[in-house]
């Protein structure tokens, strides 16, 4: 069956992978299944045809028969569990990369989409310089933890998972702050997440799309 | 085996159900798992002994034998995989329900957290009052969406899932704010989850601790 999934007709970031599209084609590339992309523009994101498909009117979506997803976590777990390559066949140390999925989304990701929302949506309000400095220390204090318990190994248990690809993800977001430029590991983490071919294949394939030349897929 | 999780020896809420043993402690009891607690202070939460089984200094966590596990959609889904009552048995509906449990903790909770942030964290700085409004219609915005979405059923797709113990708990941070009352469906929804007995049971044992009465559990 087809998956097909939607991404940004344009996206905000002008194509630096950071739109959460990314997180979906690196796990498709990771687990080698083709897949379709419908582009969807900001307009018709809230409209009924697209809301019926993501109630929170955002990209991704996940298509695949009668199947119909929204979230990227759960789309990413979803093509985990279906296709081998991205979750461990253990089933304890499957549930240890779970947790690193959930890790990612709900521990980590939040201080950084604060940090994010308060650029840019508030970098012009009278309190953001004051401000920002408290948001900043709040992601610092999830990298350090997250940057000792990753210590000097490659991955955060084990071999590469879903886990990581979401992590990797989510750290993405930081890479222009210079923040993570305190934490060596973890920019050394990053760049072996960024190093593996399926993450060039789904980067290479959400640039095309925002530089104006699409791929065939 | 034995399943042991960890709580606040003394819950910052007092025993008004936010912290979020309870969401494990509800999913034990939705699934009729018994559990034991260990209690860990605010000091022992940042000490070596619980950080390597929590490496971001948190409750609570679940430990099954020699599986450990942290970080608390990943404990309910756990939970919810291993045993009946809190995932459809059809594949596509199982689908959407975590879907529905990774929309809660990264989609819904996000705005929610920085809410509780703005007002715990920077109530006393002096541009609160002014960016308060903002932050509360980004929560405002999200409710206005859910609410759309589940419309005038009893749960968010089909029968009562994981997805709803997840959101149903993500709103509940919401209740001593008001902003849940302009929004009738999703008050009834928080209703009908806190008149399930299993939460019921978890939001009882949670009060006896912070009210040094525990359990015998």
């Amino acid at each position: 069956m087809t998956i097909t999934i939607t991404a940004f007709e344009r996206s905000p970031d002008g194509g630096k992978g950071l739109a959460r599209d990314t997180r979906v084609r690196w796990a498709l590339e990771e687990v080698g299944q083709p897949y379709k992309v419908r582009l969807v523009s900001f307009h018709a994101m809230k409209e009924p045809a697209h809301l019926a498909l993501h109630p929170f009117g955002q990209i991704p979506t996940y298509e695949e028969g009668d199947l119909a997803l929204f979230e990227t976590g759960a789309i990413v777990f979803h093509i985990a569990e279906r296709h081998a390559g991205l979750l461990p066949d253990d089933a304890n140390a499957r549930a240890r990369a779970i947790t690193w999925m959930f890790a990612a989304v709900n521990t980590v990701e939040p201080p950084i989409i604060e940090l994010g929302t308060a650029r840019l949506l508030e970098g012009d309000k009278p309190w953001n310089k004051e401000r920002l400095p408290l948001v900043e220390d709040r992601v610092r204090g999830r990298l350090h933890q997250l940057s000792a318990r990753l210590s000097d190994a490659d991955w955060l248990d084990g071999a590469f998972s879903a886990g990581d690809l979401m992590m990797v993800s989510v750290l993405l977001r930081l890479k222009s702050s210079g923040i993570l430029d305190e934490f060596s590991n973890l920019t050394a983490y990053l760049a072996r997440g960024e190093a593996r071919p399926a993450y060039k294949r789904a980067f290479a394939a959400q640039l095309a799309v925002n530089t104006g030349k699409p791929t065939t897929e």
